[in-house]
């Protein structure tokens, strides 16, 4: 056996320190098969500490460095600090968080956790549960709305029910139609409904698409209302989506993985307004909040029904002749028999900054997000998507100079869905900012600049962040598409 | 906002040390409610760094010890010391998993290791994916069988399928259960094969089983075969089982989450003959091997059936005109939309002992198991369940003195039923150990002990943990149970 794991472990905070200093680029970018030549990832033979040092130093030299302001490619960002040192003791830990008997303070830390969660959300009764992300929240919702709807289900399976249905706007996030398939829907049974120009779905076009459905014999399960959309940041009309839930006695779940931070702003928390009626809903902390990856919370109205729902009632796990209150023993309401402390790390970062700190946050990334907002609409060349912001989230295309004066007809729009993602290239190949594009309905590729609480990103970041943009805007010609 | 958290994650090592020393005790076990009166858990006001430090070294005095040699409480214990500094490394980069460009190098390590262990596992043309745990890994299991015979369910769902079932054997995990129900076939349509005395499924009796439910019409989907069970540590009959599993076309899906780590030793590979035949394999390094939690290897013989099964084709992740190599872009095999970078703490941990290294745990760790079975079988009041051991899980009875005497009836029998849970009790309040128990099958409350790589152990540890097992067993009266 090779050399002393432990003198390692108290090298990591230097290694980690070097590679995300100021001076280190966000990314180095490489091709693939480049990558594959550059990095020695063989490990069949054993290597010494230091060989081992330089090979990890070489991964983290390529990898990208999220913790930089300019990595603003997706919805997540830098850690907070806390966090980091919570996620460090849990890892370090090693605990598996099913019975209280091998987590007694990490379960207690979950519970506290979710009650103080649950009643920031407004439900007073309700239960819950940390899941390894978003996209599993989601199948935790329908398995739960199904289950409530037809406890049969467990035993007996799909075969003899009636036809299902999810109704899910079209901006939502795309886990609705993976949840679709594995849980057995199909994903034809997801049912669209469109969209607003800011990104919300129709109202009035849910309710007809319900009552079309059950006109024709089918249920209608689960509405999956989104806070806070992937590409927009759209919130849906909590309100107005909860009457018509209850009016035909359908399942509300919210997504609010990404704008589900707001409710921690009382400046913000209006916007999801409604809410509070959900009968689940999923937050992923790890997104704006800064949690580090994994950190997802899902929470269910009514007490009890994650346990009925998903226990299966292992006897050598969850014994019930045990010297202590099983009751405590949390883990049968998971389908995941082994699981993350997830919690500790939120639970940490939250002691630190309290209420008012994470508060003071979301207000501080909303605000920087407005001024981005603002900036690009005043600035030459620049031109935003949608004119709300309700999530810290900013959708614009950059229009190069030499496209300005051109008619803005379908073949200028095919030019612009070319110029967005090679203005990308050139960002991340120059290390200046990494940006995420996309199309999304009739809108040919643009830019999304989404904010999150860390690092916590200063005014002139912003206009930097503008400026690289339009520098590399200008260096694309019609050539190069 | 409240001090500075980069200066709380330069304590966290220390924190971590003086927690994990060799001086503080396995466990200081408080009832629930005692508990929570003692901690400090309420996170609605910020406090500064040092009261931070004071609640969360609060949390880890009443936390467990898992690293500690008298932690067998469960099938992981200590962490091995480079997977812990790939862990840290892992959540200070925080990065998720889905697309080349967030995560270059993390991205070539999950492909190196995947193929290093398909390798490993006797599967030359597969493909692999890195997932939050063994009872995920399974449900991509059975979400893969079913894609596989009918390619139609993604869309349409299992309303208008046939009637499937798995098979599974009477000790295999509870987690195909859940799978069962959360998938949409029920638990009804898992079909419970016997074991033999060892704990293995009975070869005899699947065929049969098999045979009669094609009979009447239904559709045997797959055989959920184990390599190391969770409480005996069987292995089924993998050779017999993909014989079946061939002859009537069945997906053979393979368990090994606790046995995979035998294949990391020439001399115990033998006992998983017939996996290379398998379908699927679901392996956790988590458990056995010391990886830190979570880390889990799901296997799939086919090349590109994870893509076509589970992809959603995301416009806003997976656009397809990247500038570069998008099928490195492999988060579209996942159900998961962020995702851990598990595979790196692997990958570190494998890099630091080479094939070699890992190996020779194996070999000790099937030794020392060896040891403790030996030991047990010559021990006074000491009796073994099982006389077979295949992985390394001792599971056996320590009857009291005063029971010794007695004839072996029921009423005895049930008395042993209680007696077991009660040593377990003491055990845990006096901190000598945390040992697992269980009934199965016939067979009354009884001990397992089951052994890792981390901590190394040696003979004396596992005499002193038996010697711990009599002590508090010799205290157990009539009176107390």
């Amino acid at each position: 056996m090779n050399g002393n794991g432990h003198t390692f472990l108290s090298k990591v905070l230097k290694i980690v320190e070097e590679q995300q200093s100021e001076v280190t680029p966000l990314i180095q970018f490489k091709h693939p098969e480049e990558l594959e030549a550059i990095l020695d990832l063989d490990v069949t033979k054993a290597v010494s500490d230091a060989e081992l040092e330089r090979c990890v130093r070489q991964v983290l030299q390529y990898s990208v460095n999220t913790s930089k302001a300019i990595f603003r490619n997706q919805l997540y960002g830098g850690t907070d600090p806390y966090g980091l040192s919570g996620a460090w003791i849990a890892e370090a830990f090693n605990t598996s968080q099913y019975t209280f008997e091998v987590a007694p303070a990490f379960t207690l830390i979950e519970l506290k956790m979710l009650q103080h969660i649950l009643k920031l959300f407004g439900i007073l009764e309700g239960d819950g549960i940390f899941t390894p992300g978003g996209s599993i929240s989601l199948l935790y919702a329908v398995v739960a709305a199904r289950f409530k709807a037809y406890p049969g289900v467990k035993s007996q399976g799909m075969r003899n029910l009636p036809e299902m249905l999810l109704f899910t706007s079209e901006d939502s996030h795309y886990s609705i139609k993976k949840a679709a398939h594995w849980l057995g829907f199909g994903t034809e049974s997801v049912r669209i409904i469109k969209t607003n120009n800011q990104g919300q779905m129709s109202v009035k076009e849910l309710c007809s698409a319900i009552q079309r459905e059950r006109d024709l014999g089918r249920i209608p399960l689960m509405v999956n209302a989104t806070a806070g959309t992937t590409v927009f940041g759209a919130i849906d009309d909590l309100e107005a989506i909860a009457e018509i839930c209850q009016k035909f006695g359908v399942w509300m779940h919210v997504d609010a993985c990404w704008g589900g931070s707001l409710m921690l702003s009382s400046n913000q928390r209006s916007k999801l307004k409604g809410i509070e009626r959900a009968d689940s809903i999923s937050w992923n902390p790890h997104k704006m909040t800064g949690a580090p990856l994994q950190c997802s919370v899902f929470m269910v109205r009514m007490r009890g029904l994650l346990h009925e729902c998903n226990s299966a009632s292992a006897q050598y796990l969850f014994q019930q002749d045990k010297f202590y209150d099983v009751r405590y023993d949390t883990g049968d309401k998971s389908v995941q028999c082994g699981r993350k402390i997830d919690a500790f790390k939120l639970w940490m970062m939250w002691k630190a900054r309290g209420d008012a700190g994470l508060s003071k946050l979301t207000d501080h990334t909303m605000n920087i997000a407005s001024f981005c907002q603002n900036a690009i609409s005043e600035k030459p060349g620049f031109r935003l998507v949608t004119g709300v912001m309700q999530c810290p989230n900013v959708c614009f295309w950059y229009i190069p100079t030499f496209m300005r004066e051109r008619q803005e007809d379908e073949q200028w729009w095919e030019l612009m869905h070319k110029i967005t993602p090679k203005i990308k290239e050139l960002l991340t190949l120059s290390s200046q900012l990494m940006v995420a594009y996309t199309p999304v309905r009739h809108y040919k590729n643009f830019f999304r600049l989404a904010f999150t609480f860390h690092p916590v990103i200063q005014e002139s970041q912003v206009l930097d962040m503008l400026l690289a943009i339009e520098e590399c805007g200008e260096k694309v010609t019609l050539q190069m598409l």
